[in-house]
């Protein structure tokens, strides 16, 4: 019998309402039997300081905590100007150091965006997987998750309403359990 | 007779001993007679909070006021993880919101990194200017500002010693000061 | 009276029914008063051999030719494979050389996209303004043209008829006219 | 006893004095026991033209057949105008086509290159790596393979004389092995 796999399931925003963090919800609803799935909120991290990076806030070692006792990693992000928010990134760094102590080295992650605009946050994707190389991480190459238009795919209690994009979040999920595993 | 340009400064490191803060410096002493150049601290400003964009905290909105006064804006930055800090990317993501009340809007920007390794934070300048284009900011096209294996350019007080590189920022700050005037 | 500025377009593309092409010709009839544009067809441009750069065939020594009495330079193009296409690159790559005599120095762009796709071409214009800094061209910052599900936005005589999508051209073109006319 | 993996190697350039195409040559000498390399040469590949793709020239036609039969695929490319060359990205458009015909789909690849400068080729990387998430190719991710000021890392006769370098290689092709045999 295959071991489970623990995926740890991150959004890149702090607001409450985000189609990202609903999007995390829907995996939650969509996950593979041999998976589960815990959610880390990023509220309460603070902005990385080098200075600080041998002593870091309790906050964050809890983070690298969850992110180092996870099997792989599911990260649901905005598109903020092009590019991943500040805020994820910000936890992304915190979570690499110091030099030697990057909590994601070796892990196995997918990356799915949300947004009511017309790219759905392929911009932000494109970087973070230039991000992970740096990490050493291991990114499922396809399906690519990109919610365009995100405000017709949810209902108004913030759940994946739509077909096309439930079954590709379930490759998607499928795809990152057997990466995961091997 | 033109009027002065005075040109906002900011590291994209909290690091006291930051080289990107010492490459600021350096452009202090090396601007062009026709600019002035102050620097704001990214310290205190907080992670970015869509549901709170509408009441920003006192610091984000000192920033937002040294934009919109600034003629032009110079980005000083390490890269982290192969791409922007995020503390950087977060200060950008607070400025430019809410929709509407983006402050770099049209604004003149250039942009130069410095790091210990071989490619000098390359990477991250590449993806600022991506977010460039979704803030509509004008940024300097060359020359490049690229500093690599910094340990050896700057002398023990964090004075910029290397004489090309003084050369090339010299020409960026022209550059920069030059688009700015248009 | 201000001089008139002559564009140059290119298709990145060499099929005959190409969406990117049939954005050139809606350039055409949408131009500013103060401009002409003349297209010029990537057929006929070999594959860059370093070794040949300063004995460069006909076609391509007429194609620099056309760059360099240009007041500005207009590209449209499709997205092969989450990039640039070859054969775009390819001629961007011939003009660039030898070292020194590389005809897109200086010169103003404005870069636009149509695929039949969900994200219209957008990841070949990021790589293209990438490739523009090295080239030291100043592309128009926005607006950015990306014309998504193409088929349903030109008729089939391959006229573009979008209205919404007309508007954006339009104000491409005069972004494009009035940073060459500076 | 486990079987050999077979690797294709393609180089970036035509040029007869490449360093890419001595690292090829590198590759074949630091090759593990369990692989293979055959280079192709990408001359005599013409342009990519879509209206052609379902009748493609007999040279593509055998490029195809050669990445059909590989296990995995050794990319060494040069930097031009800080994107892939146009005639690589040409090869790998062809190879591509039609829809349904992605002679990449599932391949394993590696990627490194060399430049007599100092970024050695870094950004065409980040342009490849977008490219395989296209044609859903598993890259390996570290280590990064940047050759940077070539010139003094090979002799007179196009071989790898730079110690670090070939250890790089080494562990490159070790990664890509056994990605591949996976």
């Amino acid at each position: 019998m295959a071991a489970e796999v623990n995926i740890l399931g991150i959004a890149g925003s702090l607001r409450k309402g985000s189609y990202n963090k609903a999007l995390l919800r829907a995996a939650a609803e969509l996950l593979p039997d041999a998976a589960t799935l815990e959610t880390f909120d990023l509220e309460g991290i603070t902005p990385f300081n080098q200075d600080l990076e041998n002593d870091a806030p309790g906050r964050v070692k809890e983070f690298k905590g969850k992110i180092l006792a996870a099997d792989a990693v599911l990260i649901a992000t905005p598109e903020y100007n092009f590019s991943m928010p500040g805020i994820l990134k910000n936890a992304i760094d915190w979570a690499s150091r110091p030099s030697g102590g990057n909590a994601w080295n070796g892990k196995t992650v997918a990356v799915m965006s949300a947004s009511t605009g017309m790219l759905g946050g392929a911009r932000a994707q494109y970087h973070l997987r230039q991000t992970f190389i740096s990490l050493n991480m291991r990114c499922v190459v396809q399906p690519e998750l990109i919610v365009t238009f995100a405000a017709q795919k949810f209902d108004e209690n913030g759940r994946l309403t739509d077909e096309a994009t439930r079954k590709i979040l379930q490759r998607l999920l499928k795809e990152l359990v057997g990466l995961a595993g091997k």
